[in-house]
């Protein structure tokens, strides 16, 4: 169905896609996809317009196994006409991403102590340290850096995340080079007032919109809703994953990405341009599934399959 | 966890969410309840804080047979301190609901030709000629009226409905003597935009807003995002199905209701009064999934029941 695009008052016109199903999803799916299988996903993925695609992680195999083929991965997709960033928690990863050619790269910070201490056995601040030669080595090279910044609203051992809490890492990240922010709803708690409250926090505290994407998970229903919040706001680089991998409402770990279909049919009858054919990206997460042997989360992913059936 | 609640502006600071699980929900699972199982849903859903609780339909069992035990049901529920408002087809199913003592019912109208055809086997004005009489009964007898539109936005035959199409029709049940609309996105396909335009053309057209709800369809994933379009417009009357129930996930004919409780998330994140008790609205829904021998497909609820596990 082709659906009208009403004037979207305040919108912005275009929106970049930063697509993380082929890292962020892949490692929080149960199944060890092989690397020929992920390869074509992300030629896949770049084949239905999406221009961002993190590829994979140089974090060391023992803490996410399903992104150990790093190596034979990354050159198999290398010459695709599109950015690849990929995730490097230290310098080592760092080595080895460019190692093969990487020009964009992320790190991983945490906006609370408790998610810092749980995934990366560090404080806040000790994570900091240790990424503060990673980008500044980057930046050197000529490349770019993200940061993401999880637990940015809700944190399961803390509840909700105090703003200046939230500021204060943001700002350390930029300070220390990093060229983008993905400011993380790790547990899909925020709701869209909390979004609106977090953007201009930061703006006050001089971080400008056009450095921060968003990061919304589904956990419960409330990525699109925050989406909304935050493209009214004037953020323009969101992030989701194909399929809303990563997100299996099957299992109870359900982490709950936001699918990129969800998002895509959204802008698209907001008017905002994105460059994907939702079609192509549909039948690419249709099958993903299948390799994954179960249906995909997302709701347009659902709802168009069974159309075409 | 408890979520803070930013000053969320030009928000209403209250919604009253009317609640069609029991109606709209169950006629749409393939599992038929036992009336005893319905009752005591109704209860724990007034005893959740929910104030509006469609509780049956009196369109003949030939066509619904989910809820043919109208007549057993509702006196079972009447005295509960809510309003129940039913669904009524025609005259006979008004004579049936007010032979038991309903003091509000709701008709059942449709924006498109071709799903009035297919629904009501009448023309769209043909269908507004059989609510006629039934409106104007209901409301000489002092009966409150609620009209729902179905198909306000796209329609699975004609695609998107233009929005003069949908204004007159709803100027027709407002003429008819209709206490408040409905606005169904029945298959799914919204964005906030078009929920913007079409609320705007109503109130352009002479429609007061507080005269109008929304009821949207998760079928791509829209429904919290469309839901705060409307709010933001100043809406203040939204449709819910408890756990979502008649949008089963793992079926092909899935309707994709908007869930209660992903609503009561948001809107308790905005700082939004709805009255309703989370915790006791998703053990509500939790116990109904166990009857119906399947997980809920609301987010909120999974998040939430997994928690507590």
């Amino acid at each position: 169905m082709t659906v009208p695009a009403p004037a979207a008052d305040g919108l912005p016109t275009r929106v970049r896609i930063h697509e993380v199903g082929a890292r962020d999803g892949l490692q929080n799916e149960k199944a060890t996809v092989p690397t020929e299988v992920k390869a074509e996903f992300v030629r896949r993925l770049a084949d239905a317009g999406l221009t961002t695609i993190e590829a994979t992680s140089f974090v060391h195999p023992k803490w996410v196994p399903q992104l150990a083929d790093a190596e034979a991965l990354f050159p198999q997709v290398a010459d695709l006409p599109v950015d690849l960033p990929v995730l490097v928690p230290n310098e080592r990863g760092l080595d080895r991403a460019l190692a093969l050619g990487a020009r964009r790269v992320a790190v991983f910070a945490s906006a609370t102590e408790s998610f810092a201490k749980a995934n990366l056995n560090r404080t806040v601040d000790e994570a900091l340290a240790m990424f503060d030669p990673v980008v500044t080595r980057a930046k050197a090279d000529g490349v770019q850096v993200r940061g993401y910044l999880s637990m940015c609203f809700g944190d399961p051992w803390e509840g909700p995340v105090p703003l200046p809490q939230v500021v204060r890492v943001c700002r350390a990240l930029l300070d220390m080079g990093c060229d983008e922010l993905s400011l993380g709803d790790t547990i899909g708690v925020a709701t869209p007032g909390h979004v609106q409250a977090l953007l201009t926090a930061l703006n006050e505290a001089g971080v400008p919109t056009p450095a921060l994407g968003v990061h919304f998970h589904d956990t419960y229903g409330q990525a699109l809703a925050n989406t909304l919040a935050a493209l009214r706001h004037g953020v323009t680089t969101v992030d989701a994953s194909a399929g809303g991998l990563g997100g299996c409402p099957y299992a109870k770990s359900a982490t709950g990405n936001l699918a990129t279909e969800d998002l895509v049919w959204m802008l698209r009858g907001l008017g905002i341009d994105t460059g994907v054919d939702l079609g192509r990206l549909v039948a690419t997460s249709a099958w993903m599934a299948d390799h994954l042997g179960r249906p995909s989360p997302s709701r347009t992913v659902r709802a168009l399959s069974h159309k075409e059936q």
